[in-house]
């Protein structure tokens, strides 16, 4: 009886993964294929499937199954399918009843609509002609806030979307250690080093060739991956086995390759959950700060390590004979250069979680009308002085250089930064579960971090909370600064020479 | 009122026509961009969407909204948007209800599953390894007809389909004509020539350049088109300012060329369909065979004309120096030279419609259980040796060359040939109203055609009958295949110096 109301609640379920795919597919498809003139139906079309998808799974038959699967759930281990199907959703479900599915239908084709509109913009570095997109953007996320019950800050109810149980009072304490923390690094460094980045004059096809043997490596296979380029890259897919990875390239620096390695990160969770969850809403990545813990370890303590880059260097140096009078230590410090620098995706380690900081404060103070819309870019420009020192000199390098606000993406920014801390969290473990790590990396072989990272994380999903997700894979479930800070410390002592450890 | 319930009608299908252009982009991704992995989970989706598209166009309320406004529709202007939209649905709605959702997902699903089946025993030439899949379309195509009833013959119901008001008993007594005034222009030609085709090594970047040029020239835009490589090419698309077609590319001949010819015809008539008709089912081509009318005219009656390639052939022998010895009168008996194939695709046109006639007879005779399914290759040989005189020497270039009877497509081959058929009717029509047409195309200029086109047939859609568009157009509903075979024998006239007319 139990079991054949849980198949239906599968049923459904899968009927409803079937749609969110297709959007995910209408999503991937506008940003990367789609002729510019398709963007008006295409709003439509997304707006149909994601009503749609949310019209069936608020639907009170999809309550009254979980209502009476609840305690049958209980019974079952807590960590098996079915137990941690029915927990997961029945949260779900109890969060979608919240939101209206014409108010949902409209925050879709609001942020299709304005996607095209902030392309322009950026392009044409206007930030008028993206204002009356990104009020509606915000209009609409107001009242998405006013479907629930706000216990302490506004911000909370966003923040949770994308980082579940995560408090936006416990990010601010993370976020003021790294302000105390992490920020002096930065002077420390400026005050070791005043060299200037070299710039290159990269070919483009010689980057995609090289860029190719490195995800290959890595675990990118054609049966199951595609990987094109794009204006804001970014990872989707329809499925465990379609896997979407984007790109861009730069002439003048690497930034590119690395971009890839941080969408393949992203790629590989997706690809190595279980395939028993497939068509259910625990096939994918647990949070998004711990999907970003992914895409950052495979850009940053993968890829920018100095043994990955003595396997790499030398097939790079073929391919880009600019680079012929370099030995690897220079790539290595080149490739780790600390500079402030106006493009969050380009920043630095040392300085990308204080971009992060700037635009967790800007979309509190948007969401509590604490200026009027109009002066976001100068509380933009006046907190990236204050926070990287430096000058902003045009819209498109400034508050226009994000798609996220486009896309009315508010409270997503934080899980980069907290994706950073769990990074460091999680290295420190695999580092002590397999000791050889990085000496594999030299071998070109990435299986057994890639086996590591299927077996303690990605295979299981959705099925636990991110803290339940973090305590089984490091032994606590609070995401915690310091491992991150003191990588990064490690990394600055070598290669600029400040001091490992502080009093 | 009743204009209140049009609304409601039109809002309705808006949802329905938005599923359905995305499971077009579904399709379109699955043979353009998909990798092979992702095939199992994107079938799950196509018959997810086309189950739910389906479920709401036939859901009850659709009926009642058109039963009520039936009579409004009446008295409104024949041609009227409104009254053409009720017409034109109620039929439809009446043909969707008698199939059961199950049944079409079914369909869709086992479509789905079979492409990939299809792709590999077509690779290896192992037609054993498609008769399960073929068997399983086979017998949904059966089911499918029997929620319809016959009238006169089965076939009627799947033709009906693709050609509306069409009966086979009326293809056949067109295509016997065929068999006695065209299947004879081969012979003739035989009788003067013993040439041999000659082969090339043409150049695949060239060829993309020299193609994009045409198509470009024809009317393609960056701005709502998309033009991609794919195994069997296709037009597609998710609207009327998103058009895309696909092609491939031989190094031996131009055969790619003019498939991108053929696939721009048919993406110019859903391009230049009146923008008031997006978003409902009048947004398309009336019928296959009107739609062929456009691939051919396009493909043959401009691509492989003299005039044409006056203007392109310089240009082409810039970008394939093997040419350069060529004159364009030789180049154009090139690209008309008759001789009887194996491949229907590459076929010439004075062979074309006997492959259709072939698969027309095969298909009738899979529906009619007429032989065991395992013996349909050495049907299919047995045929084409008496229809176009030659042995098929594996089934990869015989019985599996085509994708259509995997994606359970019976009934639309002869659209082929009522296209070609079609073609010519238009162009007696069009070159009595615009006489210097043929010059246009030797300045390069083909929008006095387009324009021609989308006012007289592109524009109106779906709105009428194809018989009605058609006698609109030409003066009469019938296909008449007259004209075709007057065009041909002119050609061929032309080229082959047989008689230009017969007594």
């Amino acid at each position: 009886m139990s079991q054949a109301k849980f198949d239906e609640l599968k049923g459904r379920l899968a009927e409803i993964m079937d749609l969110a795919k297709t959007a995910a597919l209408l999503g991937w498809d506008q940003h990367v294929m789609m002729p510019p003139k398709g963007a008006t139906i295409r709003a439509e079309q997304m707006a149909t499937v994601g009503r749609i998808a949310h019209t069936k799974f608020t639907a009170p038959e999809v309550g009254r199954l979980l209502d009476d699967l609840r305690d049958w759930g209980a019974q079952q281990e807590y960590d098996s399918f079915e137990a941690s199907l029915i927990r997961v959703v029945s949260r779900d479900w109890d969060k979608a009843r919240r939101v209206p599915a014409d108010l949902r239908a409209e925050m879709s084709r609001s942020a299709s609509l304005a996607n095209p509109v902030w392309v322009e913009a950026r392009k044409n570095d206007d930030f008028a002609s993206f204002l009356p997109v990104l009020r509606k953007n915000l209009d609409l996320r107001k009242q998405y806030i006013d479907c629930f019950e706000v216990k302490d800050e506004p911000y909370d109810i966003v923040l949770d979307d994308y980082e579940r149980d995560m408090t936006t009072k416990q990010v601010r304490r993370i976020f003021d250690y790294l302000k105390e923390h992490q920020a002096p690094l930065v002077k420390e460094v400026a005050a070791q080093s005043d060299e200037e980045l070299p710039t290159h004059d990269f070919g483009l096809v010689a980057q995609k060739v090289f860029e190719h043997e490195v995800v290959r490596a890595f675990g990118f296979t054609d049966d199951a991956w595609r990987l094109d380029p794009t204006v804001h890259p970014f990872a989707s897919g329809t499925g465990i086995t379609d896997i979407r990875i984007t790109t861009r390239y730069f002439t003048e620096h690497m930034g590119g390759l690395f971009g890839t390695m941080h969408e393949f990160g992203h790629g590989l969770y997706e690809r190595q959950v279980d395939d028993r969850l497939e068509r259910t809403p625990l096939a994918r990545g647990v949070s998004l700060g711990m999907h970003e813990s992914q895409s950052r370890m495979w850009e940053n303590l993968v890829g920018r390590s100095l043994p990955f880059w003595r396997r790499f260097f030398p097939r790079l140096q073929e391919l880009q004979p600019e680079l012929a009078p370099y030995d690897v230590e220079q790539w290595y410090r080149e490739v780790n250069f600390v500079q402030p620098s106006l493009i969050r995706v380009e920043a630095d380690e040392a300085t990308y979680n204080l971009h992060i900081i700037l635009r967790f404060e800007l979309e509190q103070a948007m969401l509590g009308d604490e200026f009027p819309l109009e002066q976001l870019p100068e509380e933009w420009n006046r907190r990236t002085y204050e926070y990287l020192g430096i000058d902003v000199p045009n819209d498109r390098e400034g508050v226009l250089q994000d798609v996220h606000w486009s896309g009315g993406s508010i409270g997503y920014f934080p899980t980069y930064a907290l994706g950073n801390l769990i990074s460091a969290q999680l290295w420190e473990k695999i580092n002590a579960d397999v000791p050889d790590l990085e000496s594999s990396f030299e071998a070109g072989e990435f299986g057994p971090l890639r086996d590591w990272l299927r077996e303690h994380l990605h295979r299981h999903g959705r099925k636990f909370t991110p803290g339940e997700t973090l305590e089984r894979v490091v032994g606590t479930s609070e995401i915690d600064p310091e491992p991150y800070v003191r990588y990064l410390r490690g990394k600055l002592a070598d290669i600029y020479g400040i001091a490992a450890t502080v009093a």
